[in-house]
């Protein structure tokens, strides 16, 4: 199917790159604009209407400025595409996470509208099992060896290697996962068609053709202090768990593992010798227990592996067992749609979910049944603990 | 004094120094022995009666052996001295904690009859502020530098540096300690008269001029594996928290830091790479959570300052808060007298725990109050938890 067909779903395409650049990410208001009406009145909304404050704001520098079409075919040109949320690749799952980081509080805690993406690989796929090693761009030696060792057995373990493409042990990790024949995903903090940093442009060439470069930003996007910070929540979120091997007293990676936490992912830091401070940041990450000590891949595969244990994380940052686990995705759909406060309709609650009202309809007895929600004079309510009203 | 008058005093002390070498240490019903009777009688059963089996047993192959005069003056003659319980200078608070743990059911949780010591300082003043650095005696050049650097932190903030003398970690520890003046104690698994290991003869005589040389074994006891294990509760009870510096998977530290543990102390590893086997053991304890991860003299200084909040631990090793924090000694001890099964009357517990009957009727009300005791038909009973039958 050629770009310049005319196609509805090409249509379509067109408005989510459209959105994907019309605010910057992660923006949340547009993405419940483009949950409620879906892409096409989304993008004729921003396009055409008068937007209430919260909208009005965020696009009004790029509202009027229609590049969708030329992304399109640059991306397509590097043999790359767009993967949206109606791709069957569209990592749906991984991103489930941030409703519940939300409904939590946190901030920022919204999924890519889409991603641009080089490499023919699936998304799905790739980050099906997935750890993300990130850590200090001014790597030690010792750094980048434990990176490499530890990369190595986990990519033969058939584990996914995702990082941020950035030098010291983004590179070392990519580099290592490209060497043991692993998929590696690059997350990156600028559009997929810039080579971000200038030294790694062979490397990110080698990582297209084996693996993924994914960004949330279109093509042209340049790289930006706040962008490091939106893309190290993909990074966590495209992962099952987060490694962090050399961080310093304040690195960027403590964002990541941040994310992680607040995504419900565990996070994990690598020691290091007490005299190098380019360790210090692990050391006090696991003072602080926000982090696991690990020594090995084989524990790390076996700290990520317990994904599936732990749900999605409190604002603080602390791991607690949520009574979600178990129901199906159509029913934690209706459950995160019930989030904000007030009785909904069940109308109201296809809308904010997405979902077809009789969908819904099916699926509130079921979760009314198992203490999770109940129905008021004003509507249907979340419970927040079995039994007890938000 | 001269060693050889015939005063009380000195009958009384060569006592001690007959038991100190008639069984060999720790030997539980020895110890309950001489609390019960004191040192004379319990000396003279010892060397006339008829023993039952569990005192005959430990004390078959020596009890007609009284070196004790000799052994006496041949401390004497180095400089040395025996510290008893009936000595100001015996740190008596130190040795409390061996009661809780045995009543927790730790295994060879028995204070020291007496203490062999060389060196002219208290060793009261001198563990006053103490804490245990320790480790392996393959100590990596890594491991040796930073056990000179926290040691000369922790020295020039006036704590004692207490260790076990042996290659490596210990050493360096020792080392340190002198390089700054610091006072500093070594705990042998042998007599104070023998030099072990034998290339820390001038360690030793230095370690005895500026500190404490400290043996609860008699002279000319050799060193042997039992008495290292030995030894090293005695290092982690004269400590108020026990740092593990580097060790291997399997290390003679991980012994000293479960002592810490059973004594109620807190216990911290200092990470190391990853690639290093000398740090294998402290990262292992901290993943277990056997150890708190530390980097610095001041994070020691912090963690070992909080040993007043932590109360003897379980046998399974873990902390927990005990309902005792707040009573005196004698509460305490009447406390300790019940912890064997059924029930006791105040003339049993003034036995058991060596108190006047008197300091027992005193103690009993409180105790009850607190809901740690209660008078059942059959006498006084401990409660495990408040108002529950243990």
């Amino acid at each position: 199917m050629s770009s310049t067909s005319t196609t509805a779903q090409d249509k379509r395409l067109r408005d989510w790159a459209y959105l994907s650049k019309v605010a910057e990410a992660p923006c949340a208001p547009l993405a419940e604009l483009v949950t409620e009406l879906g892409p096409e009145d989304a993008a004729h909304v921003v396009r055409e209407r008068a937007l209430p404050p919260a909208l009005a704001k965020p696009t009004a520098s790029r509202r009027h400025l229609d590049t969708a079409e030329a992304d399109l075919d640059l991306v397509q040109s590097l043999g790359g595409r767009l993967v949206t949320p109606d791709d069957d690749d569209w990592p749906a799952w991984r991103m489930l996470s941030f409703q519940s980081a939300a409904a939590s509080g946190v901030r920022d805690a919204v999924a890519p509208l889409a991603l641009w993406v080089l490499g023919g690989a699936s998304v799905q796929e790739l980050t099906h099992r997935a750890v993300a090693m990130v850590g200090t761009r001014a790597a030690s030696g010792y750094g980048e060896h434990v990176t490499a060792e530890f990369t190595h057995d986990l990519a033969a373990d058939g584990w996914t290697i995702v990082s941020g493409a950035a030098y010291g042990i983004d590179g070392a990790a990519h580099r290592a996962a490209l060497a043991a024949r692993g998929p590696t995903v690059a997350v990156l903090a600028c559009g997929v068609d810039r080579c971000y940093p200038s030294g790694h442009g062979a490397l990110l060439s080698q990582i297209a053709r084996a693996g993924l470069v994914v960004s949330e930003y279109p093509p042209g996007t340049t790289p930006a202090k706040h962008r490091f910070l939106a893309r190290n929540r993909l990074v966590a979120a495209l992962s099952d768990a987060v490694v962090v091997v050399e961080a310093g007293w304040r690195s960027g990676a403590r964002s990541t593992a941040t994310w992680a936490r607040n995504l419900g992912r565990p996070v994990m830091a690598v020691p290091g010798p007490v005299t190098a401070l380019s360790s210090a940041g692990c050391h006090r990450m696991v003072r602080n227990q926000e982090a696991t000590l690990v020594t090995s891949a084989a524990e790390i595969a076996e700290e990520a592996g317990r994904i599936g244990e732990l749900a999605p994380a409190s604002p603080m940052g602390l791991f607690e067992l949520q009574p979600l686990d178990g129901l199906d995705l159509v029913s934690r759909q209706v459950h995160e749609a019930l989030a904000s406060a007030g009785g909904a309709s069940e109308r109201e609650l296809a809308e904010r979910s997405g979902l077809p009202v009789t969908q819904v309809r099916g699926a509130l007895p079921m979760l009314e049944m198992e203490g999770l929600v109940r129905w008021e004079e004003d509507g249907w309510h979340r419970l927040r603990h079995r039994g007890r009203l938000r």
